[in-house]
């Protein structure tokens, strides 16, 4: 651990509650809570909860409960004391005030959990991993931060390092003794490693569509002639499961209309114009665009009106709109207005009224459905990361280098360099090996007081 | 303690923060804990801090830390417990959905204060207290709300209260006697005892009005000619001074324009139009509402443009005003534009200039003169609640009814009957006598979590 300061912040949500907690860590925690807190007991016992009065130097700023916990049994592994106190914005300024002129400084964004990972508490997964936890809108983005946070990820990449290094130390050792020509290294077992460790980096780098989709919210595209219900299908959606969408600031996106939880996963409903066969100029760019949004979801709902096209027609539409938009989108063709008198609805094809809702949790089941086929991962591992996908296509580069090198018998020098490229671009994602411009910009996101 | 349910309770500010603490409070806090924190120790020691997993149906929902405290040493008097955990909306919704469950309820707004209450932690003058110090946006809001709740106040009133129910049980004593004519209760000191308690009852309500202007904020109105540097000065005061002014929603008040706090002290400005003769019927009224809000005001400030009026001269528009207005108000006169070349300034009379912030600091000064000069009360004492004014003054009224009984020498059923009055209004400012509906109005302003 080095020589650190000590900091101070305000960590929950701001504004008025019925308590507010502020967090100190570092070296100094125990004097300045000897300073604010003179009647806490002068040996203070880890861990527990003392009810006490806090003061600065005009009285008393509030009265309430303090925890202790010695570094490095804490969040941070440093000294950290936690202050539960009236959750007046008054009382918590004053406070803050207070801790910072017995000593502490004010914490940057994200800076707690970047002590936490300087001081081996988290790895840097882990670490990143917290904040997608508190930016969690939905099961699914839940399910994937706190799988992160348990560190399954990060130990796997740091399991398959230590190997690669192990392997590497035995190669540079051969090129110590060049001259005798001896292999200390298996290269059979170094190519299967490296097969192993490669195959591994293509898996996660394949489970990131779907670790970053359910992270950023599944974009589904609703598209379809004027008049064949798009809004109607929204609204239907909306209204029913309005209740469980995420409202916070700043999640809104420029091109979202409308997000939504379906099964614990979140959609983000993209808005298009209606498509059809037009002269009129401004409602062609209109319709680009709307082809242009479409092949940027991951699913597109195309609707047809039940009683003005057939079932026939309507996939053949949706075959042209996949040739289109490209192969990436999965298009679902789908016969809405089905509660209009004598339309005949198919056993083959999603049938809805988007006005009486029928069809609906049919719809829905699709949608989850596409979202569970998007799983590739290995096991229970999604990278949702983009930093992790970069750091895991160069290493994986690196390490189908080093197979060629083995494969058209190169010099040890060669594979060693690969191999140690391929070490660092691993350790990059657990942070063995990080930039401090690097941890920078991934701890600057975080929101302060943790 | 009665036989209770389980609360529970988001208790931080809503929204996304670092942390969240969610609280519960009740008979069933243990099985509870134990069934969504089975990782617990059977035997979880009061008032320490573990750090374990929380779990619902579906699995993890989170991990961070839970601090027990055993009834009846917690804030509300019952088992509580407060889980600390990652401050995402989701988490926190998510976890409060496994505690509710679990068997908890979702606490009704002040429930945890309200058991303090009821258990005996708080009288009734300290849980709305508790409020207050919520709801405090200046230090002396804060100081106000921190001596209610450290209990100087309803220990004041109950200590009276006491001895009055001692006199009482004399006086009643002397009624089951009353063939005998006996007096066991001393007339002289009894007489002594109701004036004392009812010159407290006066001085406390006096207070009121320093107290009432201190957490509503001071009304302060800016009055004089058109062209006087009304918003000038106002908006010389705000520059200097914005960035200390509290930001809460909901704190707004219809006919305020601005607030901040000077000195500790939050004052509110009141916009008016400009004062002059004047022929037109609508900027007549217009004149007309100043006059009225400055009459509302605990401070009017009459700015005289320096260059254009004599000392003098806006000494004497002073006194007309204050005449005009009636007595409440305190009115300043202040010449303003003492920047402008040729203006003598006073030394009898504070001189400004708005424009060049000279002599902003001598006004200020006098704007916190002015409520120290209000206070009235007996020592630290301040009566800051309507309701308490209200019980004050009903008891008042019951002593010296008890006073007058005495001094015309009626019958012991009449002195008895108002003791018993003065006891019983006593009684409802520290809740030794509260109706239910009295109990509801009071919590039910809470935030919830409190």
């Amino acid at each position: 651990m080095d020589h650190r300061d000590t900091i101070a912040a305000l960590s929950t949500a701001p504004g008025t509650g019925a308590i507010a907690v502020l967090r100190i860590s570092g070296p100094d925690v125990l004097p300045i809570m000897a300073s604010i807190a003179p009647a806490l007991p002068e040996s203070v016992a880890p861990r527990h909860a003392y009810f006490t009065d806090f003061n600065d130097a005009d009285g008393i700023v509030d009265e309430g409960v303090v925890t202790v916990f010695k570094g490095p049994h804490s969040y941070t592994g440093e000294d950290v004391a936690e202050l539960s106190v009236h959750g007046s914005p008054y009382v918590q300024q004053r406070l803050l005030e207070a801790v910072l002129k017995a000593g502490a400084r004010s914490a940057l964004p994200g800076e707690f959990t970047q002590r936490a990972f300087l001081n081996r508490k988290l790895d840097l997964s882990q670490a990143e991993a917290v904040a997608d936890l508190i930016a969690s809108q939905s099961a699914a983005q839940h399910r994937l931060a706190m799988s992160q946070l348990r560190g399954g990820f990060g130990q796997r990449i740091e399991e398959l390092r230590q190997q690669l290094i192990d392997f590497s130390a035995l190669i540079e050792l051969e090129l110590d003794f060049a001259e005798e020509d001896v292999q200390f290294a298996q290269r059979v077992e170094l190519l299967a490693l490296l097969d192993r460790i490669s195959d591994l980096c293509k898996e996660l780098i394949d489970s990131f569509r779907y670790g970053n989709a359910v992270k950023q919210g599944i974009p589904v595209a609703i598209v379809g002639a004027p008049n064949s219900g798009k809004s109607t299908l929204l609204n239907a959606l909306l209204q029913e499961d309005r209740a469980i969408v995420s409202d916070i600031p700043g999640t809104t996106r420029d091109t979202v209309e409308e997000v939504l939880t379906i099964g614990g996963v979140l959609f983000r409903f993209i808005d298009t114009a209606g498509l059809r066969q037009t002269s009129d100029t401004v409602e062609r760019l209109g319709i680009d665009r709307s082809y242009k949004k479409a092949a940027e979801a991951s699913l597109v709902v195309l609707l047809g009106d039940a009683s003005m096209i057939s079932e026939g027609a309507l996939r053949t539409e949706a075959s042209m709109l996949a040739q289109r938009i490209g192969g990436v989108p999965q298009v679902i063709p789908v016969l809405n207005k089905c509660d209009v008198p004598g339309v005949v609805t198919s056993k083959d094809m999603l049938s809805i009224s988007a006005r009486d809702g029928k069809g609906l949790d049919a719809l829905k089941r699709a949608f989850v459905d596409h979202v569970q086929a998007m799983r590739t991962g290995p096991g229970d591992i999604v990278v949702t990361n983009a930093r992790h996908v970069d750091a895991l296509t160069k290493a994986r580069a690196a390490l189908l280098d080093a197979k060629q090198a083995i494969d058209l018998g190169k010099s040890g020098e060669l594979l060693a360099t690969d191999l140690r490229r391929a070490q660092h671009h691993l350790g990059e994602i657990t942070g063995k090996i990080t930039p401090d411009d690097l941890l920078g910009s991934i701890f600057g996101r975080f929101c302060i007081g943790k």
